[in-house]
């Protein structure tokens, strides 16, 4: 697989059972998705809860009730096949992790197609803002924080971040650069002190990997996409198909 | 009545039976809104109309399933009574115009407040900018336009627009200025030859009352709060409530 394959050709490889991987790398310029499959009974506080939190869950695309296409974002895609790895819930507990779900698709799922942080990354590595997780080789460290999330129907639960630290000059370039990414999670929503935001230990984070933090840099942190999976979690629905970590859906939407 | 009460005590005046007038003028500064009630069968449907349409259909508030109370604009309001004025739609024709709709509250009913023009032309006035309809103490002319909505599950149809005449350096003005409403249908979406959207006759509005085009000004066209009506007249639910025209719901927000 290759950083010069379009977003069609990442999902069609999928589709045949080729691509099993996670996304991240493939398909430059191309916008990758987080992906949430509900059934209609719960999909409109669902999609209420995300309109309500347009930071964690800015949204890229929606299906029609029953439609497996992201007619949008992506023509002709099929939510069922195109992404390379699924998991499962089954009342707020992951039960399977699969490389389809066609057997799982009813005539009463919606789709949703969440942005993620991976745009604004290349936005943030093209203006020359070193971006450490990636130096580093490893996942973005992701916190719990003590900031609620308004409330939907039965979605509910704090705020998850993603963390970059940044010297004083590159944080403030970064604010100008995700201030433009709305539909990527937008500007950050604090920056320096993580106790203030409910972050006790900031070398243990509850998702992904601690990185280096340098003398003269501050973490800087914006809202994730793992927000809505803990809403999910919370909320318990009889079924709920999500991609799996690093596994993305990858739209025909430019950077 | 006066401009100078605030937003709730005009809700107030609604609930008690008092006011059952137009809402123009009224609690100047407050964002005023349109008001949607609809089952929640159809709610999911509607709410990514919105979501798909924000410019027609910009949404300030949805309340839970069951729940008159607009919780996040107005709380402590009640969609049942604190609007001076109802219209009642059974499949699409309407039945009754009514002073509250207490006796048709249903618990999967969901209440939609989306914003309207009122916001952005009194921050047109405020930068000198005429507002001819005012002008001429007529209500705005709007136009169904051959500009297609973006389809979702059952609703569908054409943007209706709200027209302003301006000259063209007031229509450059007006441009920055609503571009900055993005709650109350933001900058125009066309300015000149009205044949290019559809609107054969400009002295013919489709909805309230044609106005004066004087030499060297062309007409500015705005979204329109009358789109996701019409749309609902096409879609033809079982029920839904509206605000009767003119007679809005005033919120605690400040414009």
């Amino acid at each position: 697989m290759s950083q010069s394959l379009t977003g069609q050709e990442v999902r069609q490889s999928c589709r045949t059972g080729k691509l099993t991987a996670p996304t991240p790398g493939l398909a430059s310029g191309y916008t990758q998705a987080n992906l949430v499959i509900l059934p209609s009974s719960v999909a409109f506080d669902f999609l209420l809860f995300c309109h309500r939190n347009p930071k964690p869950c800015p949204l890229l695309d929606v299906t029609e009730v029953g439609d497996p296409e992201a007619r949008y974002v992506a023509p002709n895609s099929d939510l069922r096949t195109d992404l390379p790895r699924y998991r499962v819930w089954r009342h707020g507990e992951m039960v399977e992790e699969v490389t389809d779900v066609k057997h799982l698709w009813r005539d009463d799922f919606v789709g949703f197609l969440i942005g993620c942080s991976f745009s604004f990354e290349a936005a943030m590595l093209n203006a020359n803002i070193p971006v450490r997780h990636i130096q580093e080789g490893k996942n973005v460290p992701m916190y719990k924080t003590n900031i609620a999330c308004t409330r939907a129907g039965i979605f509910s639960g704090n705020l998850v971040v993603s963390m970059r630290p940044l010297s004083p000059a590159d944080a403030i370039k970064s604010v100008q650069i995700t201030s433009r990414f709305s539909l990527s999670h937008g500007a950050p929503i604090h920056w320096g002190d993580a106790a203030k935001i409910g972050i006790n230990d900031i070398d243990k984070p509850d998702f992904g990997d601690a990185v280096t933090i340098y003398d003269g840099e501050a973490p800087v942190f914006w809202a994730c996409g793992v927000t809505p999976q803990v809403a999910l979690l919370q909320a318990k629905p009889e079924i709920a198909i999500t991609h799996a970590p690093g596994h993305m859906f990858i739209t025909d939407m430019k950077e």
